[in-house]
């Protein structure tokens, strides 16, 4: 029978992720991936979650395995409240949902606030998941370019003022105006460059100025392998304009799909209207297991055993481009103060899409970077993760990459 | 700040489910609740799930802490392909997504079919949960009555045919013809109907009829107390037209969010699609502990214990309303086959809604029948759970409702 004819303007405008369809590709065994953005399996504590297991199955069988509200459970998110509470954030219970991770997150702030063709703000270039989770509710991207110090504020100002001259006002002004702009400040995903301080004051500034929400995502914050962390644009926020998207994917475990939003209570209120609809609530035994996990102060040990061990492989990394990437004009990456990621600018004349599958015959993958160029662009680039493989994978399959690259120059 | 300006014209559809609220009333300790459709926790095998996390700790850490596929977990889908071989399917692996629950599976379905105004037929009444799904999309709800047999087919039929007259050809056919019939055939929530064989047969020959999409929800069909199991409509199904949602929340636990769908290869590509911008994937943690269950034989020794459980907590229900509820020219109810529900019908001239306020003094509480009628009506109708009270609280509590109902005859 005849479907395709009856999907949603939404479906139609979907297509299978290119980068898991490469993923796939990277998958087989003798493949040396930098392609995903996996945490090392290392950092799984089983054994920990074993004990707490026991401890939630005899005393709170009944809440873990029950329907749980939209919220949460309760004492997870006073933990988390908790939690923030070191990093400067003051949040009532009302201003905090927990979500089923990150994706969720993004895909709520994006049911909430975009209508078709309405536009946002993103770095360029961005997280994929997130471009992913913003254009199924067919919003348009206004990309603004970042330099080392992160998102540049100069060119945002002038973005602004220019569409602001024919927003018009009151409700017009809103419904005109970009809805959000969506940020990832700490070792931003693909670039790994971090937002310094003094780009955050202005990007708060400029948001307060045209009277923009802020979207700051922050998966990578508790990874920071060196330098000095500034705060959160949402510590800093003073005006309730900044949604922060947390999760546990990257400190405690992915495969229990968790995570946080943090916001206005006015915006938290429209997530849990949606959330209500969308999955009636977030696994109350994955959240018991992550509140555990957090009251015996597991939570911290495990975010420094994390560093110490991502550390090294970055530096494995780092170690093995400087040993067998060819010393050529135009080739450059950075070393970012944390995250799960580096980013490797070819000569502008090599084209990484075309050739990833050179890569994949010599038997290594990465992501291209042109993935996360919303607007095009990027073909250049391409992101390397390097929290999943081993050391000695990493070495190997640098000198792998290598031979490709050298063999185009 | 002002935020409501910039929600979405979805967001602004949306509200807080006036259920959910209810049901905070209805959750002070010393009101009998019937009003929720929870399971009751004596089903919860915690032990078993405890044991099998032992397993899946020591064994399967790295699959179940980590990302998954969106499609879910491999041996948890042959499983579930098998399970549902002895029910009369032959599903390929490509016609099979864990879900994160029947919730996300019912958004899915509407975000792949459903753009603003496009009609969809749901059963009169229906269930709130998906209601609310499908309303966030902007459907509009065309309604079709039921009797005794279910879904009133030559109803149907009349609607259809009223409508294909103005639908066009083609493309603009299926855009202009409702995306979908929405049924739940085994103990329908809220009305506890089961829709007979001929029914079922005829249904499914309108569908071919008039080329529609069945949207079979199945969630209590492995809780039967008497009576015969017609065969799914899934099942009956040689044209690929029915999309079949199943869930772990009624035989194993809500509390893990774990769901599937069947359906076409095509429907499930999209649904892997929109799940992808969604939440990525289902957790794999509780993937590993369903697919577990369901290798020890534990699933079906579940299901029959639930069976034995349910039918005395129905009994109690059924006895209780016998001996307390006054005999009245148009108070009535049946007795359902199975599933979690009694569905009450006062005299026209009462108001379950209204009555609400007074039950909740007299310590109990039920939902009111007309939040299951998508377009109103049902003022005098309201649904009982006596899956989650003990049999003791069932006698009391319909006591108390008896009261409040003779003191407005």
């Amino acid at each position: 029978m005849e479907i395709k004819n009856r999907f949603s303007i939404s479906a139609k405008r979907m297509s299978r992720s290119v980068i898991r369809e490469l993923l796939k590709l990277a998958n087989k065994p003798d493949i040396i991936s930098f392609a995903g953005g996996l945490p090392s399996p290392e950092t799984f504590p089983s054994e920990d979650l074993l004990d707490i297991t026991r401890e939630v199955m005899q005393k709170s069988a009944r809440v873990a395995l029950q329907y749980g509200s939209t919220e949460g459970v309760l004492p997870l998110r006073d933990l988390l409240i908790s939690f923030l509470g070191k990093y400067g954030f003051n949040i009532k219970p009302e201003e905090l949902i927990i979500t089923t991770a990150s994706q969720q997150s993004l895909d709520l702030v994006a049911k909430i606030f975009i209508d078709r063709s309405d536009p946002i703000i993103v770095e360029n270039p961005s997280y994929l998941g997130a471009l992913s989770a913003f254009k199924t509710y067919g919003c348009r991207f206004l990309t603004v370019d970042m330099d080392e110090q992160g998102l540049c504020t100069d060119k945002l100002r002038l973005q602004l003022e220019e569409l602001k001259r024919t927003a018009g006002e009151g409700s017009q002004y809103y419904q005109n105006m970009p809805k959000f702009i969506y940020t990832i400040p700490d070792f931003q995903n693909p670039t790994g460059i971090t937002m310094s301080l003094a780009r955050r004051k202005e990007l708060l500034e400029i948001a307060s100025e045209y009277d923009m929400i802020i979207v700051e995502d922050v998966p990578y914050r508790w990874l920071r392998y060196q330098g000095e962390e500034p705060p959160m644009l949402g510590a800093m926020d003073t005006e309730g304009r900044v949604v922060n998207l947390f999760t546990f994917s990257k400190i405690l475990s992915p495969g229990m799909r968790l995570g946080w939003v943090r916001a206005n209570p006015v915006i938290i209120d429209k997530i849990v209207q949606a959330k209500q609809a969308t999955d009636l609530c977030t696994s109350p035994l994955t959240q018991k297991l992550a509140e555990e996990f957090i009251r015996r102060d597991l939570l911290e040990k495990r975010i420094a055993a994390n560093i110490e061990l991502y550390r090294h492989k970055q530096e494995a990394m780092m170690a093995a481009l400087e040993k067998y990437m060819p010393k050529a004009k135009g080739l450059s990456w950075v070393k970012p103060e944390g995250g799960m990621f580096l980013w490797i600018t070819l000569p502008p004349e090599m084209d990484a899409d075309e050739m990833f599958k050179e890569a994949i015959d010599r038997k290594v993958a990465y992501v291209v970077g042109s993935a996360f160029y919303p607007n095009g662009g990027g073909h250049n680039t391409m992101r390397l993760n390097f929290s999943y493989p081993s050391e000695e994978d990493i070495d190997e399959g640098i000198q792998r990459l290598a031979g490709v690259v050298k063999s185009r120059l």
